[in-house]
């Protein structure tokens, strides 16, 4: 017996409308033993990166053959193009206006198609609603073993945008940024252990990190060790430095959120970069 | 391999309670394989208009043989009646309170039965949560291969009721209504193209919208060719015309909300219903 | 055929971030075919006691054989054990930190696992989601088929807390206190019929119900019995006692919320517990 094809959703949509149960209906008219799975509907409305981020934190965790659609698209309706990318273990489908950057930073090899063929696509196509009639289209065919090429010509123009960096402001000094807030108000930043290796090391260097009013002196390794209203860093599960607080919100606690700089500054002999 | 039956949930339980997860599981205990998808369940608590809205957006997508359980329900316990309606493609389970209003409007043949085979349904019954005990198993036994006919006697005096119609207020005016607004605050009105052809005609005649404080003179043909801060009308994927804004919410914008009066003045020699 | 296995997931993760995907993706992984159902993942942050009464209004709905992973976790990462209970029809999965107690309360046979098995395991485990990283994989393998018994040594000290229980103040009064608000603002207390059967016979002994500053006097038998802004007393679909209003919020109309005071004060002869 062939596995069920796994299909996810990650969308700004939200749940109060009828919007992804409307896909997924449209999924199952072309392929009705499909696992259709949501990440996250909640991305931030038309904030592409915000999309980024959370395909990027998920996609990889899914069997192979997956297909992952993700519909963040302020220009539905406009000239930006559809396209399905694949990879050597999955496929994407997506407008392409840079939700799938982070995807094209971590996957070595892929291809990228533009799809044109609109006899796939749910008739008459909606200037709104493209996610019900070309996205969810394109995905339950790809699900039922249409080659991705099939929908149209390959493209290696796409839209490809950089994730915010950390930079080095002085020789002690590094610069990252909040990417987002989690649901227990972690913040999540863009600063990885490559980044300032002597933070993260058995035998730390000295170090504070500087958020919003607060300065903090250590790394927790977990959430249970800080003290009630103590914000520290921790090693989120993505790789990240992430803002915490035990049983708290360390956003709220810090007043910091999405786009908040962080710094981390070195003491003694150690150097951003070593 | 007969395939998976497909039964849809719409509700006002939201979901931060067990109730959909319980609701699941009673289905599960028929029907281990039943595709069970979630259409919305924020549907406003007791607004059995808004369920017949979200069901009427969403259960034409779904795939023939659907059965969509549809549970706005601020009479559970009394005498209102549980019903099973079919139509040419798909079954509806519901209160008979009117929430099937919209479904009605659009299905030519339907049938409906007053479920009363209480040996289906989940015993004891309680007064407060007909999902888990009428509802669901219902569904769950309909998937199962029971004729609707079974669940009990045909009836024709269900609950219906009107969705509001737009009215011609004069020669010009065409008083239509917000229906709803969906997540990224646009505002879904009463209003078609067959209503005022003239507007949504290629060579459309001069208009204004009114809506609160704000006039509106075009109609755009996606949301990304509006300017930053405009509202405009856009025809919305159901069919309605929907007041929007580009990567903004309508509705705060003009501080309209459901229930607000949208007023179409035609100008020039065009006439409402021309 | 074997039926797909049910995998049900409950936790304090909320829906706006990739954690419940992510999650889903691990045990497809194992399981392609799984039938993987939210009970709820609004459980309120850090509080064991809201996830413990999650789980156990509603696992007993679901088929034989269910997979039960409930994940309320403050302590993840330190050396709070994960554990596997099984009892006569369903498997958990959870941290021993109490969120299964209502579940040993009622359940009669039970045997607890601590998972130590790390093959089984996500690698490398992170300390901040063994969601992902542990207890979806245990998961997954049991309904792979792997015994309870191979994931680690049986315990018997599993953590294991009382819900609160409502206490006699007086001879005629007793005083529970509310558990939990749901999503339409009833208020669910920890009073049963058991604990003032006069209260729920067919003649009922005078009562009043007091809460916040609202004297209630009677039970009604629907949501619908409730005259407008009037707030009342429930037999709700738990078996609890809830303080209700038609198509109103209860919590909004009493100012109360959980962990409220509920008094039952007993008038004429009748007496708590008889």
């Amino acid at each position: 017996m062939p596995r069920s094809p796994v299909i996810t959703l990650t969308t700004d949509f939200g749940l109060q409308d009828h919007f992804i149960g409307t896909m997924k209906g449209v999924i199952l008219q072309q392929v009705p033993d499909a696992q259709i799975i949501d990440i996250s509907h909640a991305v931030q409305p038309f904030d592409v990166f915000d999309g980024a981020l959370t395909i990027a934190q998920a996609y990889s965790y899914f069997p192979s053959a997956t297909i992952h659609v993700v519909v963040v698209d302020p220009g539905v309706g406009t000239a930006r193009r559809p396209i399905v990318v694949s990879t050597e273990k999955y496929r994407f489908v997506a407008p392409d206006n840079g939700v799938l950057s982070l995807v094209y930073d971590r996957e070595e090899r892929l291809r990228a198609y533009h799809a044109t063929a609109e006899h796939y696509f749910l008739r008459p196509v909606s200037n709104t609603f493209h996610g019900r009639d070309i996205f969810a289209p394109i995905a339950s065919f790809l699900a039922k073993g249409v080659e991705s090429s099939s929908m149209g010509d390959e493209v290696t123009d796409f839209v490809r945008f950089s994730a915010p960096r950390p930079k080095a402001v002085d020789a002690r000094t590094l610069r990252g940024v909040v990417l987002k807030v989690d649901r227990f108000g972690n913040l999540i930043t863009n600063i990885t252990p490559q980044d300032v290796p002597s933070v993260f090391a058995e035998n730390a260097a000295s170090f504070k990190i500087v958020i919003g009013k607060r300065e903090i002196s250590d790394l927790k390794s977990s959430y249970a060790d800080g003290a009630p209203g103590e914000v520290f860093g921790i090693l989120g599960s993505m790789g990240y430095l992430e803002i915490a607080a035990n049983r708290g919100s360390a956003s709220k606690l810090t007043e910091a959120t999405k786009g908040t700089d962080v710094n981390i500054v070195l003491e003694g002999s150690a150097a951003v970069g070593s």
